[in-house]
Order: structure tokens, then sequence, then C-alpha cells
């Protein structure tokens, strides 16, 4: 353990990811454990727990932690940081825990294109990871797409996050295939006419951009009822409506600047893949990076920055 | 009971509500019961156990029933007549059960704006109940709306159901409502302020029209961190979200005809009145028709033309 430098920790609702890394950022081992929803008032005890073993070898070691642990119920709240946010001053804002051996990364906050104020927690540092992993996307006007729970779509002008629109795609996703008359999945998904159910709906949505969601939906129980559907394709054709009116109404609201036709995707990889179809659909190109390895990278930067202020400090 | 004339049914998935009418279809005695999704399989004993009063003393009576019924997992399946559809139609394609003691009114399909299926069951009754209660609706291009669980925009040419779409509207409100992030309500509703968080959203809806339902929802939530809702008005916010999309895309894909800026509603009459607020917010005017009331003036009017044919039937 005699290169072991920090602990970076991805805490969002569901999942908690504890990683031991070296100076490098680079993974030597991993926790997994339920998220901060179960954690509910035991933040420490279960931080704590799971980092003994690493502690006991390694000595004390610092730790950095992104996601839904610095929010108003999570272990510690680490104010959002308002757009237009620097990447240095997200790292600048995290909130110190046991005279800082433990970091928290703040949100990010914004008043959105339609007005309304709009929030992210944890994406924020995979945007830091992917402006670390990909310096051109420090360059000019870029669009972020991260699918999730909760779709992000993050512009970013010269590395700066200057604004975001929160898309509930993943939630709804979740809601009407498990308890709405549209799917009612009664067996094994084929993940092959799923697919092509999948393909079938973003083209058919395509056909109509201005039309609303709302109208769409009713077609995954209509289509069965014509015998267009199948319960176990259903699900496929519902997903791809969702991702299709996600990504056809944010690139209204958020078009890519000049004649860019790209997006860049930061997110699991089964879903940027979902995502770069449907984008290629809408006649743009994507390119994804993996959400957790973009998490540890922003974490692993937001290290770096948090040890060179140290250094900085002790040397003045 | 001399007057007794007839049995008329809705019998839709959550309800059953049947009356016991005159010649003319006024209602001399009602019965209610759980819906279509609870009689499974044993409609034929439920209909019985709730009518033997009425025959015991009445006699041997005809009845008429639309909705769910008359559905695949009804009692008997009736059909879709497909658009056009004409009143007379839809009466004469009624299914007979019992040598026609009982007759089950078909529902109408059509391929929608959008090029999709599209199926209504027991709003059909209600439109026929609606042309008969208000025979200016036989004239020209009319817009109907009939607010549910299913929301139903129905073009009307001289009478005829020529296309119609449905909204998940309702369903929609009470998944999202009961199981997502954006209202976990935990209190009593204060119907004051939910109202003016109704009407706000109806406003900031219609600021972005183009917008997608689906980067708008996240506000419910969001304006709650923010201060600007609580968890007692949030459910408002996001009836009102809910029904200005349903209306800004229902008339963006099925304008009423020429300078008519004029929709008529059916339904619930709580339903009905926040249509009307969503309709005026964006410049329509709405009449409104009770929608048990159109049901029964629906199921009187085939009542009628079925009685009808049966004379001419016994006179040529």
């Amino acid at each position: 353990m005699a290169d072991a430098s920090f602990i970076a920790g991805d805490w969002g609702t569901s999942h908690l990811r504890l990683f031991l890394c070296d100076g490098d950022g680079r993974i030597l081992e991993r926790a997994d454990a339920a998220g901060a929803a179960a954690a509910a008032g035991r933040f420490a005890n279960l931080f704590d727990d799971l980092v003994a073993p690493w502690q006991q070898r390694g000595g004390p070691l610092p730790a950095v932690l992104c996601g839904m642990v610095g929010s108003s119920i999570g272990w510690i709240d680490a104010p959002y940081v308002p757009c237009p946010a620097v990447p240095e001053q997200i790292a600048a804002a995290c909130v110190a825990l046991r005279d800082g051996a433990i970091h928290v990364v703040p949100g990010v906050s914004c008043r959105n294109r339609l007005g309304a104020p709009d929030f992210m927690r944890g994406e924020e540092t995979q945007i830091l990871g992917a402006l670390h992993l990909d310096p051109t996307l420090r360059r000019g006007q870029r669009l972020l797409c991260l699918p999730g729970t909760h779709t992000k779509w993050v512009a970013l002008q010269d590395g700066v996050i200057v604004e975001f629109l929160t898309g509930l795609t993943g939630e709804l996703f979740a809601l009407l295939r498990d308890h709405s008359v549209l799917v009612q999945r009664t067996g094994e998904l084929d993940p092959v006419s799923a697919a092509a159910a999948f393909k079938q709906a973003l083209a058919r949505f395509n056909e109509f951009p201005q039309a609303q969601l709302l109208h769409r939906l009713f077609e995954c129980r209509a289509r069965r009822l014509a015998g267009e559907l199948t319960p176990l394709t259903a699900a496929g054709y519902l997903s791809g409506l969702l991702i299709a009116s996600d990504i056809g109404g944010a690139l209204r609201l958020l078009p890519p600047a000049g004649n860019a036709h790209s997006v860049h995707l930061i997110g699991d990889s089964q879903l940027t893949q979902l995502y770069a179809l449907g984008l290629a659909a809408q006649h743009y190109t994507a390119t994804a990076l993996e959400g957790t390895a973009a998490a540890l990278a922003g974490l692993a930067q937001v290290y770096r920055q948090l040890t060179q202020r140290l250094v900085a400090n002790a040397v003045h």
C-alpha cells in the first residue's frame, strides 16, 4: 500500500463507490455500498467501516467525495456553485470535514434556458474529469449530455459550465415501465426485438419533432392493441420515445454552436450507446466517456488542486 | 316503477355506474360498483346482482352498456368502429348479449395525426351524448377534449368523428405525484396555494411552448430546492405543467378550423375547470359538459336508435 495517496468517493443516491487511489488517481482497490438514500444519518459510520482496512494498512488518508453526500440530506451541505462555474472554482468550493481530512465537492446551480432554477450534484465532478481526460473540451462551445435518472444537458464555454438543463428521462422511463398501462411486461426481454422497437420509436418521433411526448406515450399501448408491438418490445419502444424526446427537446433549446453537430456523452456505457443511436437518428455525432472513469478523474483532479493549495499555503 | 324503460351502464376500468332510466333517458335510480379491472371474468354475475332489484320490480328490462365492458378483457368484445365514425354507425355496431337483452357499445379507432394507431372506448358514448345535448356540435368542424386518465382530443366534422389523439395526462400525473421525486407530498393540500401554483405553471409553460415536457418536469423539484414551491404546492404546479403540455401539444397537432378558438370539454367537472383555465391561458375559450351526463345521454341515444330499429324490423 506504499502507493496509496487518497480515497476518491462517488456517493450518489443509489450507490456509493469508494476507490483507493495512488497519486495519479489510478485505482488500487475499490469498495461498493448502497448510496445516500440508504445512509440516512449514518454517513460517518458507513464511510469509516468501508475505509478502515485501507486506513489500517496505509495510515490516515485524505478523501474527496462527490454526489448526494454533499446535499442538504447528506453528510454535510456543500452549497451549489452558481453558473457560470469555472472548474477551479468548483474544486475551491469543496467543503471540509474532520479538519480537512475529507473534502466534499459542491454541486452546481443555474437558472436554465426555460427560466427555471436547475441543479446538478455529482455530474459536475464527471465534467471536471472529462475536461481533464479530453482537454479539447476546454476550447470553445461544447454540448455535453450526461444521461441517467435525471439527464443533464450542459453547455460549456472554454471549459466553463455556463448553463444546463435537466430531463426526467430515466426516472420517467422506470415509472412508466413498471407502473403504467404502457408496457406490462410479462416475460423475458428479447434484446434484438427490443432494440428494433427502440430504433423504430426514434425514427417515428423524428417524423413529428414538434409533438409533445404526452401524445406519443399512449402509442406503446395502442400499438400493442394493434398488434404492432408485444409486451416484450413495448419497453424498447418506450425507451426510444423518451430518449428521442429528450434529445430533440434539448437540442432545440441548447443547440451546439455554429455547425457543430457533435455531443459529448458521459455516463453508463449502455445508456450512452442508446443516446448515441438517438443522436445519430437526429443527424448528430457523439463521443462517449464512461461515467465512473469520468467521476474518478474529476475526484483526482480536485485532490490535485487541493494538494497544490496546501503546498502553496505551506510555502508562503 | 311503471316508467322504467331500460338500464344504462357506464362500465369503465375503475367504476361501474348503472342507471335505471325512463323512456326519455331520465334517471329513476342508480347503482355504483367497482369497474372492469375488478370484475375480471365475473361481469354477468356482477351485473345481475346489481340490477336484480330493478328487474324484480319492473320485469325484464333491456340494457345498454359502454366502456371497458366491451373490450377484449371485458364481458364481450365489441370491435372498434374505425374513423371516420358516423354516430348512427356506432349505435348500429353494438354487440348483443343474451339474445339482444343487453347491447354493448363498441369503441372507436383511428390512425392519428402522428401516424400511430389510437383507440377510445367509453368516450364515443359521451360524444354521442354531447351531439344529442348540443346539436350545434353537428355542424362544421369542432374540437372536443375529454380529459381524464387518458385524455382524448377529438376532431368532429359535421358530427362525424374524423380523428382523435390520446394524451397520457391523468395517468402520468398520478404516477409522478405518487411515485416520483417531484412532489413528495407530506401533508394536507392547501387548495388556494395549489391553485396559484397551477396557474403559475400554465403561464410558465406558455413562455416556451416549444419545450418538451421532459425538460419542465424537474422544475417541480428544483423550485422546491430553490424555495419557490413547497411539497404542498408542487402537485398543483405539476398538474399545470401536464395540462399546459397536453393543451399546447394537441392544439398544435389538431388546430380548430378557421378562426375558431373554442374547445368543447366533456368530463368530470373539476377536471374540465382545470382544462378551461389551461385553454384560457392559451387564448382559447371552452364550453364544458359533465361527463356522466354526456355518457347517460349517449346511452339513451343508442337505446332509442336500437328501439327504432326493432320497431322498423317489426313493421316490415
